[in-house]
């Protein structure tokens, strides 16, 4: 089964196609070009290396393209992927050490990209939860005044309106977009410190390259490398999760809505079943609640991660490798899931949507 | 071994006395009878019951002391203590039903509980963070200029000074105190829903009873109920386990520093083995990693609490008391554990304190 | 709200009265002496110290009340209790140091403590189980014909009889009975290592002084101490999650049978509400739910704990301290829950429980 | 980022091509195929359908080669891969929809197909733990008696020898190889029970077709279908992590022994640094601690996945999904890595390898 995200077929139901293009390898790849070429150009500004030369030197990395077989055997010897990307695009461009690389470590790199990635997928985020707010303002549209039984301790208590209900869904979004907002710039940011964080190596130039770094990766200019400072990163995963979480909430209500004997709920498609035709499974709604356990099964690796030793940590490092680009995509994928689910819904409690 | 916090005498490891008695039973009856009389206040502010009524019920409930078997009983049949709590208000205040705990329902009470202890521990951990933040900075005046060897996958890279290490533990408070700033009154405010969390009980004077209840509480008064949807509380869960893992990283840090060979910190105490008398144990330093690793592990079941189904779930909104009750102490704990261990610090790298 | 098991009141519904006692504090202190005792006989049976002396020193031991605000004081010296509890035994016993504690480490004492403790608590699971198969057995007898909807992915499929659900609760139950024979001894072994796990300083007696031992405090006696592999102990926190896991399902169903447009299942008592009397809430079913979903969140730090550096972690061990106890009552409250449940059904589908 | 596992260059680090290989959708289509052709032939042999249709059926189905779009269109429609991997098949076979799928449901094609891949997995894991028990026991015999200090609490105790310490990672591999015998036969058991579990549907042929199946597929054959109790696979995942758990120990002990000052152990390769070139930093060490979290981390979500509602959860059946197979893949990995260590370690204490 390997994984569900870049499965073949299992793809069809967990992969978000946008999310997929963002946390692809080949984005991966052009955005650690991309830190390469910000900090040859910045070598020059400063004046470390002359301009003309910075010039010619970021642009061919900036084409470049790499092995990714030496790639790979580089990242299983060194534990990343940076070293051999360094040596190859040595290589590649030939002749001028000083202005590639200078000063900065694989996890200046890493991160930086990673940052760059972050940034697109905030867009995708920022864009998915518009459209899914929209999508429940449509819903209480039609549906607000439709009469339900309110549900607590999964007993019936006493009559609600549809509008009660979604109120639930919708209002947490509206914060998580506000949350995201604040949260964007904090793990969009550059990430420059050398080996050992403290930007030694690029001294007396260290702020006056990474403030022309940030500025041309268009990323926010911390005064300070984060390598060992990961709360921005695990407090983005806890986003990320609520995000989940609460559509999680939605899917399990829609669930329940669903059931025979209850019917509160009418969707005009559904899962079919290899046993019985004529079921109809709300399988979206279940992937919703699927995605919400799951990340909230890996926010707590993340903040193990928080444990991050010395200068850098090689494990607490990886293991974000390992879990964050899943987390992004389960969220992405639970909001489009999210998104569907609404535009398909075609009744609710004893009202059905009228012409669309 | 029951439960740390308030084991007889792991509690003296564990513990963190301001946190405990912010935690305690007592506390949550004192603020559960506030709501109470908020409630029977409001009523009669609205004009539900008259003033005089309700003044001389409220005086009664807050003077009333249950029978705390019988909210043990209550709470076993129940599943929550409120029915009982009710009970035993009317039956101590006598003949005023009306004016108590009209139009609300269990969860207003707990959850508004909640928020007036979460309100006295924000305001603990304000001064938590402040005091280490003191601390670390009288670590900076004393040691920011000693050499340290930096390492990174832990192993030596180049050198760093204390300054720079020093920076990681500390930065990050700084922004866990700007978040606290943030969520606190997210977290801070009435709950008041009724039954199925709509006010319908309350009408015509829902909002009027919700913005008198929380002037008098001193509460934040959000625009609806929040039963079901625990987005702020998941997410204060996470900067309770943000501050605790960063504290882990110190400590991670500190445990190195401390190993003969490394012998890069020395502190005036340290824990006694039973076995070898000489050994110097970096008893609090440990405490750090291990309470971080806790709460790292219990945020993955604050956020499983986000799948809160309809309009009230009995298991999810249980398993939040289960664990939040215990991140919050283990937060305060590692928080005052920390500035203890900052005070001890008499060596970092091969610079001694100066006269203290 | 403290913690759940110990709370005043919430522990009438979380607490299981007989799980309590097992891992209270006081009967940690009477297995920490009981093994400080079998020690010192087991010194004598060796000729260590003259048997006289052995037999004297641990008759005092064993009747021997530790102070307890002392005990809290050292613990949070040493982070571990054992260097003053062993201060506090040999001021008390006077005149013999050798006789007591010799050659052990503090990891002796309180695994072995805890290898007691699990002595008691799985009786007390292995009689749980029991009396919960049988439980489930009378329900196969009353209603197993009984017609239910079998139901998949939350919809309404074909027709079962309850005997097929009722087998997918008891069928695991049984399993779980095995594994608990099987990992029971596999947990109730003695600890005996010394001071770095090598029973160095019990040399040339060290393996003898073990069998005394084990033999004394009906122990198993493994081959090698297991101060730093907790491979047993992350074992037997699985089969607690599995056992409250199994319940959780059972719990889940049961909530879902009992709502209002379903309506597969009565039960004699239900919980009341303080705002809707006429409601009766499947509060134990729904504890179930809970007790599942914290035990699963919790086995994540158990295995974090299997991390355990060197010749002994103080973080892991630590991290041990703070979960397991809490995951034993989460069980034993389930176990005792689930049969009380059972007894309490009083109708499945459609067949309702004859004369009682 | 995507997924490290089947990640191009991270891959060469997180990647175990023989587990990659087990876990491969190729290999997922094959046996989903012998499921599908084990019950065709069963039919024929117990005479629901005729023996010769049964042959000709069932080769069709063993070479049938499916369209891998449609089953992701299918699977994003269905939830499940199966019905249109079903009706792909009943389109190629042509004119005998009775000999195909009949009484069975999705959940016994892919369970069965899971029961499949975990036996591959079952023996490469046990051929890892061997090649791993050998390489630790050549540490034994090369470096056994090499001197150690002793450290407990992250601090010098007493003078160990290494073979004290590679006692402590051998012993619970040893432990792990026995629990894999016995937990392989509890997960490499057919899955068959038809839409609702209890094979109404192959009535009276159920149990005679599961005894065909299963000696044709040469799985174990238990009585019942276990479409909703799913402690058997919670219990492996337990393994798999108790396994990663061990090594995670092991590498932390390397990461801290390979530290300047300490300077216990040496191996002959090393990760490079893109900034250090000088630095050698224990990779695959680091590399057991982070797959040693990452497990811990998952296994919380694979015992959520224990609350498996009435006869089947489209909910926490897909979170297995996504949970289990990284789990196998980090832990095949983390024994490949451990015996790299192993081969590649030169030097103990201060006891260098004799020639090899």
């Amino acid at each position: 089964m390997s994984n569900v995200f870049d499965h073949p077929w299992l793809g069809g139901l967990f992969s978000d196609s946008e999310a997929a293009a963002i946390w692809s390898p080949a984005r991966q790849v052009t955005y650690m070009s991309a830190f390469e070429a910000a900090l040859t150009r910045a070598l020059g500004s400063v004046g470390v290396i002359p301009e003309e030369t910075s010039d010619v030197v970021a642009q061919k990395i900036e084409s470049f393209e790499p092995d990714m077989f030496a790639l790979r055997t580089g990242s299983a010897r060194d534990g990343v992927v940076v070293p051999d990307l360094v040596r190859q695009i040595r290589d590649a461009v030939g002749g001028e050490p000083r202005a590639i690389h200078s000063g900065a470590t694989s996890q200046d790199v890493i991160d930086t990209a990673l940052a760059l990635t972050l940034k697109d997928f905030n867009a995708l985020l920022d864009s998915r939860l518009t459209s899914l707010l929209n999508a429940l303002e449509n819903l209480q549209v039609s549906f607000g005044n439709a009469n339900l039984m309110g549900r607590t301790r999964m007993q019936a208590a006493l009559a609600i309106t549809a509008r009660d209900r979604l109120r639930t869904w919708s209002e947490p979004l509206a914060v998580h977009r506000n949350r995201l907002d604040r949260l964007g710039p904090a793990v969009q940011r550059l990430q420059l410190g050398g080996a050992v964080g403290n930007r030694a190596a690029l001294a007396p130039h260290g702020d006056a390259i990474a403030k022309d770094m940030a500025a041309r990766l268009n990323l926010e200019n911390p005064s300070n490398a984060w390598h060992s400072t990961r709360d921005a990163i695990a407090d983005y995963a806890n986003l990320l999760s609520l995000v989940s979480g609460t559509l999680g909430k939605m899917g399990q209500d829609i669930c329940l809505m669903a059931q025979q004997g209850v019917d509160e709920i009418a969707m005009q498609s559904g899962g079919g079943s290899s046993a019985m035709p004529h079921k109809q499974n709300p399988v979206l709604a279940e992937l919703l609640v699927t995605l919400a356990r799951f990340n909230a099964t890996q926010l707590a690796g993340m903040h193990q991660a928080l444990v991050h030793e010395q200068e850098r940590s090689g494990t607490a490092w990886a293991l974000e490798w390992m879990i964050l680009p899943q987390m992004a995509q389960a969220t992405a994928r639970s909001l489009s899931a999210a998104t569907e689910i609404c535009v398909s819904i075609s009744r609710i409690g004893n009202q059905d949507r009228k012409n669309r």
